[in-house]
């Protein structure tokens, strides 16, 4: 039995990595060739991997750059792939967004442009409006971090000191054909958000964005500020006659991952219950939540009757305090399998769907009721691991990790938490 | 609308300490009198309050003695009701304990006890096994919470140094009859753990009590290792003949709260999803996982479709960094409120079913879309609310706080976040 459980959870993760692979999914979105060129652009950690799956499949000729994170580059024959930093910008991902924007002008209708963006794009794809320096642009960054502003309104007031975000880079598309596909990693999937939505209508006004410095009181440098008050070229707006024929196309994201390990769930006979696609907090202590309405399940059959799956998504935080080596998966799994306590019938895998929680290649673990003793046994202590970050050397002494390599993609954390029917007198706790 | 809703939380949260109420729980739980006397005991935070509830009810002669918490008294005739210190036992307690204890010997089997057992139980009951002093016990029960030992742990080694506690009550009352009434404020609502179980079959051993002292290298006080080892005679077993026609009711408990608060929402129309009788976890979190499962609820119809309500029991804990005034309860509104970020259609509440959250008289408060928009429109900050542990501030500016008085109950804590059927236009997060 724990076996055929550990197999199905893997399978449930590999299909929810599947989901997301663009070599998987690029092929059924590949837009109707062109009677002119085409261009393919981009900026994001699963980019270069999408324009490989791109290449491979597109039969007409081809051109085009895509800029992705140091590390995250792909070999590609027609597509040329530039690596950046990020979090924080530099000099190679400013030249890129240049040479994007000016690869996309003077085109025709008859030429056909494919934005390939995914998370990370932001500061991949950085280029500050004419008149305004890279510093500027970082100073407002940095104190807008340090503000407290949420990502909503730090992004509106990006895309309003950027020459390519916010829909910038439609517009100098137009007036030819342009259709983003998109692989999300944000909560609400909203193209907008992805990478500061350049190829996307913008809402937010020049007015908004002194609204979000003023709040916060930030008055400094002053030539963004002036930026700002100038008002000279507002993003382009929903209805934008240049952004009409523009078409998004979301190919993968979260809530799609989790619905394909749901399927893989279902056609085991296991109901899945999908609490969320965007869930955030302390890993730990959502570990302790979860160990809750799993223990729910195993005793009152509630909020589903198993045999069921708990899915979820979304990004955790660790506040580390120890010394050891973990991720957000491992320790959300590690302070699961500490709750649970021995629980009968509750098994868990948790990783990462780009293949690395952490600093080291290993996308996640399991956790069986098992693991506390086995690992007692081997002279680990599970609470003794968790209180030391230690999750990754917690699951490597039980030989529970979950390895991929790295996956190209990403749409964020996976975790599945699976409740078996209930052995003959396994019922209570001890 | 926002109105009706308010109205079906606060029923729900009504209906929730309803169910827990000895007033209303203890009437349907009457025993058939008996040929003999009647003899009441308890102890626990509730046990005045169900002992007043008891004699208000019952029709023959009684007589009896019930041990609660300083405060936590209620004026009855005939039980007489003594207070004493909890959580850490003291003097009064331990006198009650052993007046207890004599008030049930040299029964027969035509009379009939009573036991009004309640949460806090454990520490108001406290009765040194004989050769043992009370600082023995204290000494190995400070060593215990230092240890990092489980509630579990601790409990086989305090049933094995206590001349009342592990079912040793139940023993002394024999051959008279026994009906023990239990409110449940545990996970798992075992009786054997409610206040230590002086009423109940005890299945571990003074072998298990010694394997967690030398788990945790506790090696003193030696009077108390001495009398572990001594194994002089054991808590009565399960099958005990002592104890065979005794009789266990849980008449109150987090989860028949929560039912009876999912039945107002099912003749309201509102679909009832339960998550977990017995959550744990800081409470701040607790709001940002819950704030996730909210707003898949409203975006994806997902683990419910909308018009449903999300409820959950047990009792998270608050780490206190700031000045201000709060507890669980409306710290977990506080960030639920924060995450959400004024999302349409999710309304919650929240209170502490003994009506009691933090140091004042205030059980819990309410949110609605609206509370992070009315707050800053009164110049309260939600996010410097939370940062202070202000929470019973911030709700009190809203006037959004809910005010029971202390209900002389305990099922922890009651939680509903309820998401309405999506206005038009009003489905995605700004």
């Amino acid at each position: 039995m724990p076996s055929e459980v550990r197999h199905l959870l893997r399978a449930m993760f590999d299909a929810a990595v599947g989901a997301a692979s663009p070599a998987l999914r690029i092929p059924a979105h590949l837009p109707r060739p062109p009677k002119g060129r085409t261009i393919v652009i981009g900026a994001g950690k699963a980019s270069a991997s999408m324009a490989r799956a791109f290449e491979d499949h597109w039969l007409g000729p081809l051109e085009g750059l895509v800029v992705t994170r140091d590390g995250y580059g792909v070999a590609c024959e027609r597509i040329e792939i530039v690596e950046a930093s990020h979090p924080v910008p530099d000099a190679r991902g400013l030249a890129a967004a240049g040479r994007i924007l000016s690869l996309v002008q003077g085109l025709s209708p008859d030429d056909l442009v494919v934005a390939l963006i995914s998370g990370g794009g932001s500061a991949l794809l950085s280029l500050p409006a004419p008149g305004l320096t890279f510093e500027d642009k970082q100073a407002v960054n940095a104190a807008l971090l340090r503000s407290g502003a949420s990502i909503g309104e730090m992004n509106v007031v990006r895309k309003h000191l950027s020459a390519i975000k916010g829909g910038r880079l439609a517009a100098a598309v137009h007036p030819a054909r342009l259709v983003t596909l998109v692989i999300s990693d944000v909560p609400g999937d909203d193209p907008a958000v992805i990478a500061s939505g350049p190829t996307v209508a913008d809402r937010s006004t020049f007015a908004d964005a002194i609204a979000v410095l003023e709040k916060y009181g930030i008055s400094e440098p002053a030539a963004a500020l002036d930026h700002l008050k100038r008002a000279a070229e507002e993003t382009p707006k929903p209805g934008d006659p240049r952004l009409a024929g523009s078409e998004t196309v979301t190919i993968a994201a979260p809530q799609l991952s989790l619905e394909a390990a749901a399927d893989v769930a279902r056609k085991a006979g296991v109901t899945p219950l999908i609490l969320g696609d965007a869930l955030e907090g302390e890993a730990r202590e959502m570990g302790r939540v979860m160990a809750g309405i799993a223990r729910q399940v195993v005793l009152r059959g509630q909020p589903v009757p198993p045999p069921a799956v708990l899915l979820s998504g979304g990004e955790t935080t660790v506040t580390i305090k120890g010394s050891g080596r973990g991720g957000r998966n491992v320790e959300f799994l590690l302070a699961l399998a500490v709750e649970l306590d021995g629980l009968p019938n509750v098994f868990a895998l948790s990783g990462d769907t780009d293949g690395v929680d952490g600093a080291e290649e290993i996308a996640g673990a399991l956790v069986t009721p098992d693991s506390l003793v086995r690992a007692a046994a081997g002279g680990v202590n599970a609470k003794a691991s968790l209180a030391n970050n230690d999750a990754h050397g917690f699951f490597e002494a039980l030989g529970d990790q979950v390895i991929t390599g790295p996956t190209r993609t990403n749409v964020n954390d996976f975790r599945a938490i699976l409740i078996t029917a209930r052995d003959k007198g396994a019922a209570s706790r001890p």
